[in-house]
């Protein structure tokens, strides 16, 4: 293990084998700087641009607010600039003093370009399917030959702290009145989402083992969602402002390269996909979430239960000749495990509303109400023994106007 | 009626009473500059920003390259600009030497931030539905109680004279086997495009009555669409990679001020709408469309029998709090009347691909071939008795790999 001059860090989740990249201000600079987590501090990259990187592209990239400059020079580049900030961080010469977490502000971490949203939990698959279609077969033809995704709005991805207010929208009544208000079945999904860095020109495609190639890292999602509103108007073109009222991420961007060690077998899959889809050396990654209401912890999904892998979307995404461009976002879609205390949303954690969570406060929960908090957080294997805390993602609930 | 001192420009579709904007390099300037359409030539705006603009943000809009200078202004500033270009115009002391259009080409005239593609048309929802749903009444339950629509790629957003590359995907045979190739029902849909200049915060709502203070000009789009990976994608979450490969739009924007001689009846509603997608002053635009294939115009759409209306699109956008940003485009959907002469999809048109078109260079047409070129065109009343011409979307189809 290789040993930081930040005190603590060696044993916090944000040791030199996690090095997380955000957007953050702080009492020193006004102005959005790019940072990396390290222990309970930011390293400022601006300010250390030229002991990090050559002149040229990357020391400029360091420059930046936010990843907009990394993300597109590629793999390479992603690498040295890791093995750049481990020798930095490592090096007890360049100890100084850094800002502390607790004392900054973060921003968008990238400027979203398109965002893709997934679907790609068998077990919330089929229990959405039966919620929402009970008459039919849970999943759809479709769902096993391909991850089934849609277009979201890239335009309301927040980062976490950005309180979200109450939806109001369109839906039927159990009497089949057509009714405008606040949603009154506000959920939540736990997913992870992926921040696409190098570009693909219009007409190419990213291959299906060109994953690591083109994405550059990965950070926790919730992806509100108003199902009242959702299941009046979802038919037939799919979700729309149900969901596009908010997304918030993580905004600590986890690079692929810091996962290494979280590695493990994807579920294996039946029917056997189209060779698009199958990888030379397929893989998930072993993160354990915990979904927390008011302090409650009401669910523990695991992301290595998903049955399409990261790579797979993203082979699937550009399939057709769509370009990629730096700042592309896909999310996994709601992280389910087999168990009810392994769903991500809380229509599946409360079977449509039907059976209230009940929270350590003695209060009890189906969809959430006003000034409720949700957080997101999960852990990961990192080099050399550590573990990797993943960027919480957490936001309260504002009441409708 | 406004007399200009371009030549010719009074009597063609681009008089001063038209005036769209484009983003163009031409032999004079090899960087992207903004521009103006008038008669057959382009009027710089960065060459003339000193005489069309007060020091301020709007001269500096006009030093932009595209749109996104101009967008964030809003209306009072777009209206001043334009009576500044008419006056500028039609001023014979102005007179000197523009480019020509055929000299000119033409680039992104605006960045596109999120785009929405709703489905507008009473007809083609009808139509498709007894396409894809021969099972099931045609129109949904929620069709007439609000827009349906979803997100596209904004990424795949291409300006007119952009060639599509036909794309490969799977696609379910009639005998059910899941095989992947090239499209082999590549499809056009026509329909007209909005561009979102004033943006909104996040929570906030752009009412129905606000549409002329959000929008700032319109522009046709050829919504590309391969029914075969659509029709077996699209179940439960909507299109996604059937769209995504590519939308094309014409690449001068027309304003709205340009068309108030346009505005016309829009088609009256039963059920009448809940009051946030109910106008005070309800109107469309009769814009007449051709749909031309291989230099043969197949159809006709009018662009007044849409039952949604602009306004109402906007509304439903953002009822939700969902923001917009300045480049945010919207799409009607496809633009079909009640005959097929009308219709703005082959799909449409070929009733499914079991009745052939036939061109006049003696060949017949179900879906597109490799080679075939797309071109649609649109007229509507401009002031003083002139027409206006918008600006054409044409592409060919390019072989998949």
């Amino acid at each position: 293990m290789q040993t930081s001059w930040v005190p603590g860090a060696d044993q916090s989740g944000h040791s030199v084998h996690h090095l997380p990249y955000g957007s953050f201000t702080s009492p020193r600079n006004s102005e959005p700087r790019l940072g990396v987590r390290i222990g309970d501090r930011v390293l400022d990259l601006c300010d250390n641009a030229e002991d990090l990187a050559p002149e040229g592209p990357l020391r400029a990239a360091l420059r930046r607010p936010n990843l907009q400059g990394l993300l597109p020079l590629g793999r390479e580049s992603w690498d040295e600039l890791r093995t750049s900030l481990q020798r930095f961080l490592t090096d007890p010469a360049k100890a100084h003093d850094l800002v502390d977490v607790s004392q900054v502000s973060l921003h968008a971490a990238f400027e979203p370009a398109d965002y893709v949203d997934y679907y790609a939990s068998e077990h919330h698959a089929t229990n959405l399917g039966r919620l929402f279609r009970p008459d039919s077969a849970p999943l759809m033809p479709n769902w096993k030959h391909l991850p089934v995704g849609y277009h979201g709005r890239a335009g309301t991805l927040v980062p976490s702290g950005v309180n979200i207010k109450r939806p109001s929208g369109q839906r039927r009544t159990p009497d089949g009145e057509i009714v405008f208000g606040p949603s009154a079945r506000l959920d939540i999904e736990a997913e992870m989402g992926f921040v696409v860095g190098a570009p693909t020109a219009l007409g190419d495609t990213a291959s299906v083992d060109s994953f690591a190639d083109h994405v550059f890292g990965l950070c926790l999602v919730n992806d509100w969602s108003a199902r009242d509103i959702q299941a009046w108007e979802y038919q037939p073109l799919g979700p729309y402002l149900g969901k596009s009222f908010a997304t918030s991420y993580g905004a600590w961007i986890t690079p692929l390269a810091a996962l290494e060690a979280a590695k493990t077998e994807a579920p294996e899959q039946d029917p056997r996909p189209l060779p698009y889809l199958t990888e030379k050396d397929r893989y998930s990654y072993d993160i354990e979430l915990a979904v927390t209401l008011n302090g409650t912890t009401v669910s523990r999904p695991n992301y290595r239960d998903m049955y399409w892998t990261p790579a797979q979307m993203l082979a699937h995404m550009t399939v057709n000749g769509a370009s990629l461009r730096p700042g592309d976002f896909y999310a996994s879609g709601t992280i389910s495990g087999p168990e009810r205390s392994q769903v991500g949303a809380f229509i599946e954690l409360t079977w449509g509303g039907k059976e209230p969570m009940k929270l350590d406060d003695g209060t009890e929960r189906t969809f959430l109400k006003d000034g409720d908090i949700v957080s997101i957080t999960a852990t990961a294997r990192g080099a050399a023994g550590t573990t990797l805390e993943l960027a919480e993602v957490t936001a309260g609930v504002l009441p409708a106007d």
